[in-house]
């Protein structure tokens, strides 16, 4: 029997929790829900579901020592570094390779890094169905979420008839992907039942993705099939990558393959799902005083209504009589931030790029 | 012909600029407004009027070590430290006491260590004025400020008929004093144009306040001779406060003198005068950008209005999308407030005091 196997992806750069996040230390490698980085709490989700030798991770060269530091349960040669960020396309291909070199038949769950789940139960429930389903067939299997809102901030999937059942679960074919729809558009797909959140979940047979690289993106199948060769022939890892991955195409998954595909399909997940994309979204992970207030390390409200501080241990961070702003504090540097702003925070993180005295804040 | 003396009073506590200001470090020792702290600019104001050696300074033991070396320009010997906070009364006398030893028929005057005064020509040229009134005749010399608004934040002197002249200005007796008002009594003190700010100034000679003390506080004027006579004696100037001080009166001057006395007199001040009671007050004395923000230290305002960030040199304050905050940073503690919510500030400090995670940020 194929084994199955999960790999991480561990790549993004979190400017939208600046200043926690740096380019160096981005969300996953944070606690920015819960007492341990997102990635550790990622990986700890997974063992009754694989062993922990069957969780990979795809990270870069500039966050590999604080992964090895945040996953010290997993073997260290499972950690890869990419040279350069190549987009999904690139990292799923790079997955299938390595994982095939292990079992050529396995499966495959691709997971983000730093999601927030604290359903483990039924997050496993939900996986184990999905494999069942990637392995019964040659399929690409997504994971969407049953939205309880109408965001505007996720793309949708929506649902076509349904073609199986896995564990228990409906395995439905997917009609169509969206892009993020615009809030009349999202009360639409809400009400209609047909819509699922695109969470960027997958699992699939290294042959089935293989195949559905070479068929949709085949100048990404030929580069993943150098690297392949190279790694045959013995070579080292991050000179393989090194050497091959600037001329991979940069592109997403979801672009080169979900959407051109005929074999995709996708179960509903029933655990709680966060991607907690920015500050204001931890709120609702914390709990409130009675005015709506979230502190986090050294902080005190006086008199505020709807604020989330966050500081560090030994810093006191004193907000008083203000209505919903996100302080945070670290070390070199502190942002204040409205609530209803806080897409900003990206920007101004750019424009320090631009100046001498604030790019180590980056 | 007698001497003439500057004694200035810097015994505050300043839990309003909290966190830049502490107990130890209070306004006057902070460059609230300018680069040097806001007593070695009251020293530096003086030279024209009197020599470094004629200037005091009435300090506490607290505070002591950071007034010398805010004040290198003074003699060590200059600076009194008084043993506990005894209001003004007590100081006023300790100040007659001490330069009566100088030179008995001196004149002093008394001022406040952490105004800002940028206009020092007309600052001098007042004080020059002030001090002759208080010359040529046994006088109580009162400064009062013009008011430009209907402030409800100072007391107020009335003015009565004119007694004098001194150096081509004019000297009015004082009518009474009154409290801080409300804001229509206020207003009709501004239209009436009889009403000057109380500022807390005073000029007089050593006869004329020790006798005014004799009279209206006979209880202080014991305890100032006993502390006369340990300093006749030769005892040492800290030894003798400390077994004086903690049986002092303690009353403001104004309640104690200058409400009682039948010579008060008052001139008004022509130059530019501030006592910046806190964080808002400082934002007229720096140069704004175009929406209003006053940034000092490392700090940046992306697309806000009205907001004052204050910080150090090398910790980054990113403030985003906020109306009228206040954000102070220090070293050990970050304070964010509403502009009209700063008079809050000295309970949030008070509160620090009964955490004793937080008595260090006192």
């Amino acid at each position: 029997m194929s084994q199955r196997f999960v790999v991480i992806m561990a790549g993004g750069k979190g400017e939208r929790f600046w200043p926690q996040s740096r380019l160096a230390r981005p969300k996953q490698l944070l606690p920015i829900v819960g007492e341990t980085p997102m990635l550790t709490q990622t990986v700890e989700r997974l063992p009754e579901l694989v062993p922990y030798e069957n969780i990979l991770i795809i990270t870069n060269r500039e966050q590999r020592d604080a992964v090895l530091a945040c996953c010290p349960m997993l073997p260290p040669q499972n950690i890869v570094a990419e040279p350069m960020g190549r987009d999904t396309a690139a990292a799923v291909g790079l997955a299938a390779v390595l994982v095939g070199r292990r079992d050529p038949q396995a499966t495959v769950a691709m997971l983000p890094a730093d999601h927030v789940i604290h359903d483990v139960k039924g997050f496993c429930s939900v996986l184990e169905a999905a494999f069942g389903a990637a392995e019964a067939e040659p399929r690409l299997v997504t994971l969407g979420i049953s939205p309880d809102e109408p965001a505007t901030g996720f793309g949708y999937i929506q649902k076509g008839e349904r073609v199986a059942r896995s564990k228990g679960r409906d395995v439905w074919k997917v009609k169509r992907f969206v892009e993020k729809p615009d809030l009349e558009t999202a009360k639409g797909y809400l009400a209609s039942g047909e819509f699922l959140w695109n969470a960027g979940m997958f699992v699939w047979s290294v042959p089935s993705i293989r195949a559905a690289i070479s068929r949709y993106v085949p100048d990404l199948a030929a580069g993943l099939e150098a690297i392949e060769k190279d790694f045959e022939a013995g070579k080292d890892t991050d000179d393989t990558l090194a050497e091959h991955f600037p001329s991979l195409k940069k592109i997403s998954v979801d672009f080169a393959v979900m959407e051109k595909a005929d074999n995709v399909v996708t179960l509903a997940a029933t655990f709680d799902w966060d991607d907690v994309g920015a500050w204001p979204a931890i709120v609702k992970h914390h709990s409130a005083d009675a005015s709506g207030n979230v502190v986090r390390g050294a902080g005190l409200v006086h008199d505020g209504t709807g604020n989330l501080v966050v500081s560090t241990k030994d810093h006191l961070v004193a907000v008083i009589g203000t209505e919903d702003l996100i302080v945070v504090h670290t070390d070199d540097a502190t942002m204040v931030v409205s609530k209803s702003r806080a897409q900003d925070i990206k920007n101004v993180v750019k424009g320090l790029g631009g100046d001498p005295r604030w790019k180590k804040l980056l």
